[in-house]
Order: structure tokens, then C-alpha cells, then sequence
């Protein structure tokens, strides 16, 4: 059983306050945030003091059922409107992962399949729904790994962008989840973790988590990937994801692309490990993702004494970009283990799906 | 004519100092070092106070003018010897950029080719040398600017890596020259430049002289690279080279690579743009080039306020990597553009070549 010595989300005892890691903090100092109203919520999501695509599911599950709790309304009515004002200023944090729009939705079938109850069971029924989306994301998480595990073998050399591990997730990660298992196993991988610009949460999560695990892990900057794996010191490349098109597209971490179309280059496979309810068939290829465009400074000035850019440069921010399908080796999920072409397998992974909200 | 408002390196006015405009500081400070003492040359170049093949080229050879100039000895035997061990210091500053060693060495021929002449005379001899390297230097870059320029077309999109420019050079830079031309044409590129980490040399310095000149340029993350591209925004890239081998294999800033295999990737033009003085026939392939490492710091502590990784982190800082022939569209000298295969053209260069030291 994999011992985490942290909690990257969760509700707090007495079920009043979101509780989160904050991720901006680390690896200096490790400082929980306990927040309780919707803008607190909103704004722990918009500035990744809460991240990943996963995790960010939860903290909204959780971030709705905080807000409705507090709600005065008596009519089922008036609890549904005010409960969809809710989801969608909460929906309005982050554009790009899908998961946020799946927990919402989740949360807001939830209220409808209990819409004949009274204001009290309504609220205690989003309390449970939250909590089992906690749960079930831990139980997908370690499925997730061990299908991951299957495709990998013992001393491997592993590389990774961003941030996939029990930081973006309730526990085990979705990329980081088959080096945890392995890492039980005594599989003794060799993970090199891309520092991943301009938030850095290769360099400041990745090796964090993992080096507390007691994995090997070395840090590079994102532009080494290509000698590393030039090297050959890369066997296989484990990445998440933030959406998965109906086509096999997937939006993930600016520069996921780029490491796809690198190890499609050397021959190293390239596998996207996420939970089905990363898969969007709604979004038929990448192009009708929304990429979140965000802030410049982030990559001139945050963390930064000074600033590392001439004043007033123009910048391009994008938080997230597409990999195209063709450069995906597999895409992992709990339900097993998808390969090209993309969009058959996964349809058939819905079939006589239950635990997707919408 | 291009106006530069400040200068990379020269020799101070009465021949006494090398100047350097420290790099380190920039963009919040314009500060010139003036440097006297080998010991303080060697760190220069080794802390990228003063960078790029083609300067730093041109700083080591006012390096041995200046560590000669305060030779004691009266023999020749004596000058030589001594001459020898500031070489061989000065060349242990990097490894890879084999400007530097090629400097060296013509600033040893000019030793032997006036062997005869008095001690005073071969000093003399040494100081017009490096003005000459350093001349030279400018029209070559020129030169490279104007075949460089020939390859695009007005309102194209640029990407660079790392600093090819002025900063990098006497003058005009390599990779950035054509852009410095194409400026006074009015051309109006819009160039990306990517940050380069771990030092920022496209943040700090490239979209700084970029800027300066009134250039449209719009600074990246290096992982934002395959987007740029994907979204069509780029035409061509232009890089410069620290050593090129003679079947075209190119050691550059490290992340070159990558962005060659995305261009490729692409359907994007990769241009490498440099002297005669960056080709290295004598290493035949990239395999031949050392790949200078530097410390893992570079990657998580400098710049940053505090760590941005976990402490005792393991790293891989590789500050060079080996683009493969077979992405490189061009190879833009002073004498003209190699194509494909390279091996012939570069051989070609040097035929009736009086520039080459060596």
C-alpha cells in the first residue's frame, strides 16, 4: 500500500472547509489552505494552487458542495438555480480540463436525481457524491497504474512533463501512478522529470513527490528532452492529460506535443495515462479544445527576483497544447489500455459506462 | 547601417582591458566589465558573462594579446612557452564551441609567424591580430546576414533559440543577422524567441537587442515551440552553432535539436547560421564534439528567489546538444549556403581559404 505523506485535496473533518496542498509553495514549504467560500475555491483553482485535471475535479466537487451547503433557500428551485450559478462560476476557473466540466456535471445530476427530497438530503447527497468522486478517483488512479505498469518493465528509464502524480490526483497520479507501483515492486525506474515552463511543476512537483516516494529522479529543463532521449537513457515517455478528444487528440501541458513528436522521432514510445473521465467525446479532434491562454508574466517575472525579460515584451502563454493522435503510442486508461486508431476503442470504453456523470 | 547602442566585447582605448558587457545582468543592467587578469578572462567566458562562439572567439584572443602583453620574458623560447600555458588555460574556459580553440590558435600562429621579430614587435603583431579577428568578425557576420536573407521573404515568422544576435558576435550576430538586415529593409519579421533555459538567453538577451533595434518579437517558454509552429505563425528558424562537424552534424545551445525535429516536423526550414571559424572539419561527426556540463544550480537556483526543486535534486545540465544533419535544411556561411549532404559543400568552403587559423 502506497504511503503518501501528504493530501493534495480533500474536505476537512467537520466537512466545512476544502482543504489543499498549496502546489505554488512547493518545494519550499508545505502550507495547507482551508477554504470555504466559492471565490476562495475559484481562485485557489485559477492561480494552481490546485491543479491537475483530476484533482481539479475534485476540489469542485467539493467547491459546489461547499457552496450550496451554505445556501438559505428552501425551494428545490431556488437551490437549483443558485446551485447553477455556482457551477458555472466555477466553471469559468480553467478552460481547457475536462474533468472540472465532468464533476460539475456530475454534482448537478446529483441535485436533479434528488430533486423530489428535501433542501437538507439534497445537500447531504452532494456531500456523498463528492466524496465518492474522491474515492472513485483513487480507485481509477490505481487501476490506471497497474494497466501503465503492464506496458513497462523493470530499470527503465522513464521521462515525464508536468505534473501527473498524486499532486493532480486524489492519490497514486494517473502518469506518476505505474512508477509508484513500480516503485513497490522494486522496479527501480529511472524517471527524468521535465522542469516544465513556466510554472515549473516538473522541477518543483514531480521530483518533489517522487524524491519523497524514493524514486530516482533526475530534473532537466524541457528543451534536454530531445538529448536525453538522443542518449537513449528514455524507454518509455508517461504522460496525463487534460482532454482527450474523440479522435485520440489530447490536450495536455504546454510542450506535451513537442516531447510526443521527439520520442515518435527516436522510436520511444509515447503513452497518455488519464481516467475516462478525461475523455471528451463531445470534442470530436483537438482543434475544438480550448487552449487557456494565460498571463506573460508567469513566464518573465513569477519566481523571479528580477525581471528575466526587457519591460513590456510581448509573450504567447498558452497553458496547454494538443499532441496530435498519430503521435500517441496508447492512451491508458482505467478501462484498459487504448491503441490507435483512437476513436473505436475509445467509444467502446463508454459502452455500459456507469460511472460517467453526463 | 545598423546602429548597436552598446558594445559585446572590444579592447578598451588604450589597449589595457578587455570590455565585456556582462550578460549576466542583462535585461535589468548595462554594466561593463573591464577585465585585465587571465583568471578574470577565464571566468568570463566560463560564467557567460561574455557568450556565443564567434565573441567569445574574439574575447580569448584579446585574452593571450592582453596575458602576453604583461610577459616579462626576452626570448622567443620564453614568449612561446609562456604563450602556450595562457592557451591552454584560456582554452579549458569550454569545450564545445570550437571558436574559441580556433581564436587560440591563429593568435599562435601569429607567435610563429614573427618569431623573428622582437618581443615588443610580436606583441604588436598579437594586438593588430585580434583587432583583425575581431573586424573580420563583423563582415563576416554581415556577409552571413545577407546570404541569410536571401533564404526568407518579408513578414515572415521567425523562431530563434538561445542568442545568435549582437550580443553574440562583434556585430549583427549570426542567426539574428539576416533579421538585422531584413529590419533596415523594412522587412518587419515577426520573430519568437524561445526563453532557453537554463541561463534565459533568448528571454534575457534576444528579445533584449531584438527589442533595442525595434524588432517585433514575441518571447516563449522552449516548450512552446511545437505550438508556434503548429499554430503556422513560423516560416523558418534560424539558429546559430558553437561547432559544426564536417558532415553537418551542429553542437548548439541545448533544446537545438528538438526545435529542428519539431521544424521538421513541420515541414518548417532550419537554418543554421555561422563562420567559417564555428565549421570543425577535424570532428566528423557531432559524435566528435564534447558537450560541455555544467552545474545542476543553473537549473533550479539561479535566478530564482528560492530553490524551485527539492534539495540534493539530481540533474543533467547539458549547455550544448547535437542537431543531426538530416534536420538542418541550410548551413548559412559568409561564403555561402551549404545544402544537403553538407560533407562536400563544407569541404568546398575551405578550398583557397586564407581566413581559417589552422
Amino acid at each position: 500500500m502506497l504511503e503518501i505523506g501528504f493530501d493534495t485535496v480533500r474536505l476537512d473533518d467537520d466537512n466545512s472547509a476544502l482543504v489543499i496542498l498549496d502546489q505554488t509553495l512547493l518545494p519550499n514549504n508545505t502550507e495547507y489552505l482551508h477554504l470555504k467560500s466559492k471565490e476562495d475555491i475559484w481562485n485557489a483553482i485559477y492561480k494552481l494552487q490546485v491543479r491537475g485535471a483530476p484533482a481539479i475535479g475534485i476540489a469542485a466537487a467539493y467547491g459546489i458542495y461547499l457552496g450550496m451547503k451554505q445556501s438559505y433557500t428552501l425551494t428545490y428551485e431556488a437551490f437549483y438555480d443558485e446551485f447553477l450559478e455556482i457551477k458555472e462560476y466555477l466553471a469559468s476557473s480553467r478552460p481547457t480540463a475536462v474533468n472540472l466540466f465532468w464533476a460539475l456535471n456530475r454534482m448537478e445530476n446529483c441535485v436533479k436525481n434528488n430533486k423530489d427530497k428535501e433542501i437538507g438530503k439534497i445537500k447531504k447527497a452532494l456531500l456523498d457524491e463528492s466524496n465518492t468522486i474522491f474515492q472513485e478517483d483513487v480507485a481509477v488512479c490505481k487501476k490506471i497504474g497497474e494497466n501503465g505498469l503492464s506496458l513497462l518493465k523493470p530499470q527503465m528509464g522513464l521521462l515525464t512533463h508536468c505534473n501527473a502524480g498524486t499532486l493532480a490526483t486524489g492519490k497514486y497520479g494517473t502518469a506518476l501512478a505505474p512508477i509508484y507501483l513500480g516503485q513497490e515492486k522494486g522496479y527501480d525506474f529511472k524517471v527524468f522529470a521535465d522542469e516544465t515552463r513556466p510554472l515549473l511543476q516538473g522541477a518543483r512537483l514531480t521530483t518533489w513527490e517522487l524524491n519523497e516516494a524514493g524514486v530516482d529522479v533526475t530534473l532537466i529543463c524541457d528543451n534536454m528532452a530531445s538529448i536525453v532521449m538522443k542518449n537513449e537513457w528514455i524507454d518509455a515517455v508517461l504522460v496525463g492529460c487534460d482532454r482527450v478528444a474523440a479522435n485520440g487528440d489530447t490536450a495536455n501541458k504546454i510542450g506535451t506535443s513537442g516531447v510526443a513528436i521527439l520520442a515518435k522521432r527516436y522510436g520511444i514510445p509515447f503513452y497518455v495515462l488519464g481516467p475516462l473521465s478525461t475523455i471528451d467525446l463531445a470534442s470530436k479532434t483537438g482543434k475544438d479544445i480550448q487552449i487557456e491562454q494565460r498571463p506573460g508574466e508567469e513566464i518573465y517575472k513569477a519566481w523571479y527576483q528580477k525581471s528575466m525579460a526587457p519591460e513590456g515584451i510581448k509573450t504567447y502563454n498558452p497553458a496547454f497544447d494538443v499532441t496530435d493522435a498519430q503521435d500517441i503510442t496508447a492512451i491508458v486508461t482505467e478501462k484498459g489500455i487504448v491503441y490507435p486508431p483512437f476513436r473505436e476503442g475509445l467509444y467502446k470504453l463508454f459502452e455500459n459506462k456507469s460511472l460517467r456523470g453526463d
